[in-house]
């Protein structure tokens, strides 16, 4: 399993692991119905550095990076991670975050954070957590859960510099 | 003073205060240099519902209001207000806050958040706590403020269909 930047022919295949998550509409803020153009847009925009995990020529998640702001907020990281539908359990998600985390320091972010860390998303926040992620905020009802409601959303935080 | 949605004929007052703002880079996490096309790509965005503040013809101000997210997290509002130098102290500002509030009940939003008010800007948390906004979580070192180095932001919320 390594991870990789994408390039332009893993594309279909990011699209087709995105696709599936944006439709459960569980943990992204975007429409449950949108577009594969407009999915590739967002995960692929220009600001985006953009990698995928790999085994065996089968890309089995992706990630992308990207500072959170631009101009004077643009020293702190934010990404977002999709991982296939029956590769769980294989800590994808957890080797591209710590990869990101990796890659986020080498760009020279001084701080990584995520804006809405839906909160029913258990398993990423327990993972945030164990990575030094702290909850910085709780956002009330911020996020439509598609069988639970409004539910609360996170701001999570990480120091990139402080030893 | 009345505040009324912009139209087009509007753009350039608009934008004479904005790129003095986002010259003196103290409160939007937009790049000092920014061109005036892109100021008004940001400002005027799709998805932006624009008004002005107009006193005898003269554009003293402007706010934004927009779904903070698309999708599950289409309820939330978010703003951002600017008022042009020199025209302080006759709480344009407030006038606008109050309007968009209003504005954010009138389309059925369910609450309404900032994403980054930088700490120094204190005159508006003064005015969002007074209005009803409170402040949610602090996010920090964040902001590269122009004199005073890396300082924090505050993520500020308000419920807007609670009584």
């Amino acid at each position: 399993m390594t991870i990789r930047p994408a390039i332009s022919q893993d594309r279909e295949s990011i699209l087709d692991i995105f696709m599936e998550i944006i439709a459960a509409g569980e943990t992204f803020a975007l429409p449950q119905n949108l577009s594969r153009a407009s999915a590739l847009a967002f995960w692929c925009a220009d600001e985006n550095t953009v990698f995928v995990c790999e085994e065996r020529g089968r890309i089995l998640g992706s990630y992308y990076l990207k500072p959170n702001h631009s101009g004077p907020g643009s020293h702190v990281a934010n990404a977002g991670y999709i991982v296939a539908d029956g590769e769980r359990g294989k800590h994808i998600g957890r080797t591209m975050a710590e990869h990101s985390i990796d890659q986020a320091r080498q760009l020279g972010f001084r701080s990584m954070q995520f804006n809405l860390v839906v909160s029913t998303n258990e398993s990423a926040v327990r993972l945030w957590r164990q990575l030094g992620f702290a909850i910085v905020g709780t956002l009330p009802g911020v996020f439509r859960h598609p069988s639970r409601g409004y539910v609360d959303a996170y701001l999570m935080f990480m120091d990139l510099i402080s030893p």
